[in-house]
């Protein structure tokens, strides 16, 4: 059974998933790297970019858990770069570099089609105007079978949410007040009628959260 | 030495520490109960109460925390009464009963002063006009030596909070999705640079939080 699911989703205490005045240098805002660290820290990450070391705790098996058996990623435009409105620039081809870590097809969420795009490594985006129920369909085509990760910006993880299309959902607190920027929770209100929690503490001070869908 | 402390503060995973639509019925609003059920079945409450049972784990023994050393307490209006604006209604005495549980003298913070009100148990209730740093200096004197309680609302908590009055908080973080109410953590950005934040989750699936400030 195919299943939708978030991974390694980091926010601060008070719920933001990423802070304020995102640019092309500052991808998370003013959080900068503080939602992600732990998980760059793991030897996953590491291992995704083709290097050694990283650390091989709680963190990491949990981190770990981003990969196996998905098929698909589904991602709001905000995840694949910071441009908006009509595409302007279609020489610059994303955050990820010339070989993003997906190695699946990836379908970018974004009310201006273009052509898609095919990357090294197996990764090929697709450019949707499409709503979740719609763009998750088109990911089932794509996935023959293999999970779908909803892989964020934010508002793209909430949407899902909330529509209650997501099985799993693994989120990483990390202990800081951001104070500003985009909200997970927001219009997520009695979730827990929806979604069992279940919540561990790693030595590093991340709160793991696993939320999934209640039968 | 004397220290400001917080205990037993519930807030949801999205930050509230009390939901909409407070009245005399239902203090936390919306959230009804949710956010201090935990706490209500701890033995350590059941014995506030003069009952017996309730909870003897981790969440009892964090509950437990609540009272030794406290000589004074220092609360919000909104946890003294659901009254705005002058007060009209002297007869009523708080939503705590004749034997409230504080068993110390109680400043209330509110605009409008009146007369002291002396409770069965060694409470008594004193309302005072003050920003948070004349409130403490007004505690620390009824302390005498003792440790000073910062006990809600949420307002009260935040602004304790904001000038760096608090030197220790436990708070309880509930998986529930409140959406909306009151917000602990607006304007605490970068807290974690003025505190350390230690994190444990008992088995209830509450997640206790412990803020120490720094040296």
């Amino acid at each position: 059974m195919s299943r939708v699911r978030i991974h390694n989703f980091g926010i601060s205490l008070d719920g933001f998933g990423t802070g304020e005045d995102q640019t092309l240098e500052a991808p998370f805002g003013h959080a900068g790297g503080r939602l992600m660290s732990w998980f760059m820290a793991t030897s996953t990450f590491q291992a995704m970019q083709g290097a050694t070391g990283g650390t091989t705790g709680f963190d990491d098996a949990l981190a770990a858990s981003w990969g196996p058996d998905i098929a698909v990623e589904i991602m709001g435009r905000n995840k694949f770069g910071p441009q908006r409105g009509p595409w302007t620039d279609d020489e610059w081809r994303g955050w990820w570099g010339d070989e993003p870590p997906f190695h699946t097809p990836v379908i970018v969420l974004t009310h201006h089609a273009r052509p898609p795009i095919e990357m090294a490594g197996g990764t090929t985006f697709h450019f949707l105007d499409a709503s979740p129920e719609e763009a998750l369909t088109a990911a089932r085509e794509l996935a023959d079978g293999g999970d779908v990760r909803i892989g964020g910006g934010v508002a793209t993880a909430r949407q899902f949410l909330a529509a209650g299309l997501v099985d799993l959902a693994h989120l990483a607190v990390v202990p800081i007040v951001l104070g500003r920027g985009e909200r997970l929770w927001d219009g997520l209100e009695g979730l827990e009628e929806r979604y069992t929690f279940e919540t561990i503490v790693a030595p590093s001070g991340v709160t793991h959260l696993l939320l999934q869908r209640r039968p």
